[in-house]
């Protein structure tokens, strides 16, 4: 890629903008929009500019927002039309959702009447909803069409893109009646009627579902298309599985630093700035400082007690942390499961019973080699080495359990579970921990 | 569903076959196999044999490895050879992956010399490799022939999959030298020669690359299919994008396993008996339990002054959660950016720079907020409010740049830096702000 970079600088430089052309138009589509986010805007613009005019607006919406929105306030009026009318819709709303207001002004004044009100429309969907991604590029058929006719169709409208692989039949209203792929055309005889071969049993969503949920019917079904319908079961636009391999990597990303204590962005890490990085993180950090008080305040209230057994103080790093790690291992588990779709709320006393089981069985074995390791190597005497393995016993299943019901909790709550889970979890189970271990400890050794 | 589980199980009981088919013949497949996996194994063998002997295939291969593997010790011979003849490829392989031995031999049995032979090859690829998920079932085309005659051979052949909605140009050596979408053919006039529209700048992958960069091209050039090739770029299979959703949702899952220190693994939460799930877990907990000892010997190194100035234990579970939120906080987008190939290992220092940036950032603001805090509100004193903000403003900055530096050392190394980095960095920054909070209080105290 480097060298293409430089070829170009130096092509620019030299004017052999020919040469230029004849190089780049060869590479791969989404190749030549990652070099022109290389290159400074300048030279962006210029190769921009040598690019066919259909391959140029492909390149345009693989664009970075930044190239885009320079390439935008430096063209011709009738270089942001062409460019407009022939992106797909879904492209046109990504394009304007990451535009200031000026700049979307400008590409709004370009286009028709009816295209912009159809862009509005679009504009309007909730974010991270199925209108969001959906795109309206694809073939709509008769059921009274033969094969034959169907066809034609297709060669007369002829979009390029995947939105044709599989086409959709309406009703006068545009009701949705049934979907056939295109390649089920290719091997059906020219007189069939589409009615007789089309399927009827079409799994669709509604404009304002989640995304979320649109992609976990994708991997459930091996879907390469879904429409998207209205309220009157009208078809509205289709998403394409392309879309959706995106947004399944966004929404796991999103999970993944949720988890992680932190605000979820979309941005890549390497083009994010230090402040917004920095932004991101410290709400969070600031919370779990100041709730980790609360842990600090049960310690302060055992002080005495730790004066009196100082070893005590040793193993509490070793209690917080096996229960933080207990518990995020199931608050994981059950997050990655509510997201999959594969545990329901319902599943409720499932999971409990489960984590009580395997909570008893992991809190079990590591007290025993706690207790043994503890007493025939560090030699703490009984009493401290029962108060420290029984502690870590309660620990372990009481992180179990209350790692796998907060993210089902939360999820009843319609919070997202990541949320609720992932960085409160080490906090609620470092004082449960605490709280144990002090009271066992009182207990035990008759403090 | 719980409504066509009931209906079933009662037709069953009326003997209503007839009824039964046709009721389930008019769901999707994936719900046909869900409904068979809930069934018990001998009403689902029952109304497996009601389908239609096509249907029967695919249902097949959407079910859970258990009924699989109960219908192929059921059924005759004969059903057997119609399952394994009429699977595709890359669902063979995976239902023979899941078998025991002696189930993989009865079946094996049933399939003619060729195939037989195939399918050993195919089991050979390593496991999460191209090979391994590929299929073998596309349409090959020759450079010489006419889009009618194209059409014509897809109409012959006529495999109903998306696995021909892409078509491969080969030589007489089977050497890949273009592709053309189905879409392309059927807007192209007839008589229109192959080599003139096919693309012949193909995205294409070694039968041995890792199923995850896999997964990072689809998504990187927003592709439907890839075709696969050996050593001599000949063509040996392609791999559609329905099988590349489902492993990219297992590579997350992994990942996500993998930081929250457990071995991955692939089955459903649900699905896994609460042996597996303890064993899972417990591996890691011990290693970290272990580790956390370290942390504990720091502790028990400064026990005379822990019991001096007793304040001091108060603030350690505060100092040791930040650190360790701080450290996974940057651990997570690191790791994540390498696995979606967005930070590269030679980016290694733009990542530290960005990551000291932010860690002094992110340091100053908790430390500030702590100062006065404890100063202020719980009126330490300034030389244990200064201790205890201090360190914790190095344990952020250590946090952050050991976090960030961890899992790029692991993938230098060639280990999964969700492993390396995910359970470790808590123990590790754990122990360095310990130390970094003794130190500074022997320093400051005078102790």
């Amino acid at each position: 890629m480097n060298e293409v970079i430089e070829f170009i600088e130096q092509g620019i430089e030299k004017g052999e903008f020919t040469k230029i052309r004849e190089q780049i138009v060869k590479l791969n589509v989404v190749d030549i929009a990652l070099i022109l986010d290389e290159l400074d805007e300048k030279a962006a613009l210029i190769v921009f500019r040598l690019l066919p005019k259909e391959l140029s607006v492909e390149v345009f919406s693989y664009l970075s927002k930044e190239q885009q929105q320079y390439i935008i306030e430096s063209i011709t009026d009738r270089e942001i039309k062409n460019i407009i009318d022939n992106l797909f819709m879904d492209d046109t709303v990504d394009v304007l959702e990451e535009m200031p207001a000026n700049v979307v002004k400008k590409i709004l004044r370009h286009v028709s009447e009816d295209r912009r009100k159809l862009i509005n429309q679009f504009l309007q969907y909730p974010e991270y909803s199925a209108g969001s991604i959906m795109t309206i590029e694809y073939i709509d058929l008769k059921k009274e069409m033969t094969v034959g006719q169907a066809l034609d169709k297709i060669k007369r409208v002829g979009i390029d893109k995947e939105t044709i692989d599989i086409c959709y039949v309406m009703d006068q209203s545009r009701r949705l009646e049934g979907a056939i792929p295109l390649r089920k055309l290719v091997v059906s005889e020219k007189d069939v009627v589409i009615k007789d071969i089309m399927e009827t049993n079409i799994i669709s969503v509604h404009t304002h579902m989640d995304r979320e949920e649109v992609g976990n019917l994708f991997r459930k079904y091996g879907l390469l298309a879904m429409p998207v319908v209205d309220m009157e079961n009208r078809l509205v636009g289709i998403i394409t599985v392309d879309d959706v391999v995106d947004i399944i990597e966004q929404e796991n990303t999103e999970d993944f630093q949720v988890m992680a204590a932190m605000e979820p962005s979309d941005e890549e890490y390497l083009k994010t700035s230090v402040f917004r990085l920095a932004r991101n993180r410290i709400v969070w950090l600031l919370i779990l400082m100041i709730s980790a008080t609360f842990t600090g305040s049960i310690i302060k209230k055992y002080n005495d007690m730790l004066s009196s057994v100082v070893i005590l103080a040793t193993f509490i790093p070793m209690l917080m942390d096996s229960a933080g790690n207990a518990g995020s291992q199931s608050s994981t588990l059950i997050i990655r499961g509510l997201a999959l779709d594969e545990i329901r709320l319902r599943d409720f006393s499932k999971v409990l019973w489960k984590e009580l089981r395997v909570g008893l069985l992991v809190g079990l074995t590591l007290s025993v080699v706690n207790f043994l390791r503890i007493y025939l190597l560090d030699k703490v005497g009984i009493q401290i080495a029962l108060t420290v393995s029984g502690s870590l016993f309660i620990t372990v299943v009481t992180a179990k359990i209350v790692g796998s019901l907060l993210p089902i909790a939360a999820k009843k709550l319609r919070l997202d579970p990541a949320i609720m889970a992932g960085p409160l979890i080490t906090t609620i189970v470092d004082a449960l921990a605490l709280l144990a271990y002090f009271r066992i400890a009182t207990w035990l050794l008759g403090l």
